[in-house]
């Protein structure tokens, strides 16, 4: 690829052309922990799907790497930018374009933000389901690159399965549109779905196509405090056993709780050292069955303490608490954040494991989890700026990615590769898999400008 | 591509190798109505995936056409031989390898047939839902090549929806294992959901790993008669509007009624016109209440009869009545059966342009519908041997996917493009998005070997 100098004079109007070195560095990285990035060359805020073509064909010609960017919420690294490219900003591209109650979509620009989508879709009775931690700040084209997961979707599934139906921009500048917007179909190659989760690597989203749900019914939550890890992971692989598939069910331990009480002083590590919160929501009194059977599963595992949370309001701030573990370490430092996901069955012993390896290194390991569906998140705090302690956990974490792929799991559960899981995904696939991304890849990105270097190795 | 005689000694054991030009005129062709087929040189029965690949490559190495086949009952020609190609008969790869409660999966081969998986997982208290009408004979590895739907998929999705993780042998004769065994993943392209719905021109199938859920909540039938298409039209339409989304939602029309009733004598036809078949399955009262409210739907759309179905044996008789339509039509002459699928709130609107169709080319259409989901199978008879009336009945046809189109639907719902559907796909696909699945063909299966001529124009 040769790079050539961007002028972007006349291709967006002057003031969605951003150059200014100093504004440029704002644009540069996401919020994943140490990950490399470079600074690009310009920054453009395209208002329509044209305006994309137009940007995405001109670099295509040039060899001028493109990264598309949403909110920045990303803890991989994915929209990091490469040394002189063009970052395309969704921020201007945030309408709902549709919500449709009898057929139950929505049609969205990218930059979207998730809640208000979700908040939107309530107005009319809706539902969209997919809820990662970042929703108040993450935006829909964003959670389609990386296939964001969520609390919810232990029992209701990720983005891709509420994407019906894409409009894209090639690496060529083509603007194609995917899927489909009616209920199924099995005409042709499902490549909405392969773009969803592509990371940019493929093509720019322009306009998402989302299935919908009704209404949530009424959900019942279960808090459970245990005096440890192998407690609680005994209660999730009860609850697991028990037939009963949770909304919820998020595991949060001492290393969380406390940095939360540090921080908002909530009194949560005054109940016991690590926290299970279970949402059940099936209609009517079966919700609250579901609700009983769980609780009985975290008294069997031997809960300090558990209960039917009466109170919404307080199991609402449970779950705020949940979310607001991230800033609360990150008060405390530079967040390392791991994203694996196991087979369910193997919560208990990856706790175990995780566990012990803090131990072997005299590290802290933080836990949180969304437990029900085996996606833990342990996390690791070093000191901002000490590179040598940095590198220190990210061998840590490289030894937990491979016990994770040891039991069956994946490197990724939520995240997406970008930069930081791009050794783990070699050890997860294949050669002749990793193969068949490369090719792909070349066929929807020929000049191989649209996030270079991310995922795979080109 | 340059093709040489074929000779697969040593390959296989001779037990395993059919060239017997009897026996292989049996492997030619699928269920579809007067698409055209080939003579296969060899059909070769592999008992596992080294005997896949040695096959593949063998056939890659040589140029010579392969064509997966599992049960034949595909209705688009998909499995279609190619003449002197080798058909790939996976009816000895038939073993369930795995069903596992607690992560709620099963592993299988794809030779496995629907309904034996079906009656397996229920045996463990577990649920596979898709439920194409040809369960009992269609095979797992069939069902993933067409992204198979049936009839709960109004409420449970279709194959692609269940499919984690595959094994596959791609064109180069390469294993490849795709997906993951975990609830969520973002590592790297969706390529096994990439190769459910690709009808063997990508990869043939070799396991299957399969998302199960938990044991049916009882189900609640609703019946409705109504007078004419309209009506029937009118009710769907309210029970799309009013939120409740049924298990099933099912139209069977005069036509269907008529030749289920001159073949067995159930008096479906004293009812009414147009039958509506719907399904709850909420849990507990919500379930009932949801039943109630569908037949509510029916009444307000002006309803012969309807009632809600007090007994279980009859409402299963009425769903088995439904799947004997097909072949109920094919005492009458050939079948012609469309697959189009139309937002579902556009189903009123295809129903009546299918009755103007019928008349202004003076047809009977016979009209059956998963009717929730807005996918109709519209069918044709035509008598057999009659290649006008074939022909006229195909470019009927092609003005019904037109209008299809027209509405926002899509070619195929639920069968899959395989031969009849290709004219159809250029009219509903971009040729940039044509050109895409071009490239990644050529990046699966670069001899061009994989069911060639199917699904687009190499």
């Amino acid at each position: 690829m040769t790079t050539t100098p961007f002028d972007p004079a006349g291709l967006l109007p002057a003031g969605r052309v951003i150059t200014d070195s100093g504004r440029l560095a704002s644009f540069a990285h996401d919020e994943a922990a140490g990950a490399p990035f470079g600074l690009p060359s310009a920054v453009v805020q395209p208002r329509d799907t044209a305006e994309v073509a137009a940007v995405v064909a001109y670099c295509a010609e040039r060899g001028v790497p493109v990264v598309a960017r949403g909110a920045g919420t990303g803890l991989s690294g994915g929209a990091n930018a490469v040394d002189g490219c063009v970052v395309v900003s969704f921020a201007a591209m945030d309408h709902i374009l549709r919500i449709d109650p009898d057929e139950r979509l929505a049609v969205v620009q990218p930059g979207v933000v998730n809640d208000w989508l979700r908040a939107a879709c309530a107005d009319k009775g809706l539902w969209y389901p997919p809820d990662p931690a970042s929703a108040p700040w993450s935006t829909i084209g964003g959670n389609v690159a990386t296939n964001a997961g969520g609390v919810c979707c232990v029992k209701y599934g990720v983005t891709r399965d509420y994407v019906l139906g894409l409009e894209a921009v090639t690496g060529r500048g083509e603007v194609v549109r995917l899927g489909r917007q009616t209920a199924k179909s099995s005409a042709g190659f499902e490549l909405a779905g392969l773009l969803v989760g592509s990371e940019g690597t493929l093509g720019l989203v322009t306009e998402i196509t989302l299935r919908l749900r009704g209404e949530r019914a009424q959900e019942h939550t279960v808090v459970g405090y245990f005096d440890d890890l192998p407690s609680a992971g005994r209660a999730v692989a009860h609850v697991v056993a028990s037939g009963v598939v949770p909304s919820a069910l998020e595991l949060v331990d001492r290393y969380c709780l406390r940095a939360v009480d540090e921080w908002k002083n909530m009194g949560l590590t005054d109940g016991g050292n690590v926290l299970l919160l279970a949402r059940c929501d099936a209609p009517g009194a079966a919700g609250v069955e579901e609700a009983d059977t769980v609780l009985a599963c975290f008294e069997a595992a031997g809960a300090a303490w558990s209960a039917r949370s009466g109170d919404p309001a307080e199991a609402d701030a449970l779950f705020a608490a949940r979310r607001l573990v991230y800033p609360a370490l990150e008060r405390q430092g530079m967040v390392l954040s791991e994203d694996i996901c196991v087979p369910r069955t193997q919560v208990p012993e990856m706790l175990a494991r995780l566990e012990r390896t803090a131990e072997r290194h005299d590290v802290h390991i933080a836990g949180l989890a969304h437990a029900g569906d085996g996606n833990l998140h342990p996390m690791l705090v070093v000191p901002r700026g000490d590179e040598r302690e940095l590198a220190r956990g990210r061998e840590v974490f490289e030894e937990v990615v491979d016990q994770a792929i040891e039991l069956g799991g994946t490197v990724t559960g939520e995240h997406g590769v970008g930069l930081l899981k791009m050794r783990g995904l070699t050890r997860e696939l294949s050669p002749a898999v990793l193969d068949l991304h490369r090719g792909i890849k070349q066929v929807w990105d020929p000049a191989g400008i649209l996030n270079p270097g991310k995922v795979f190795a080109a």
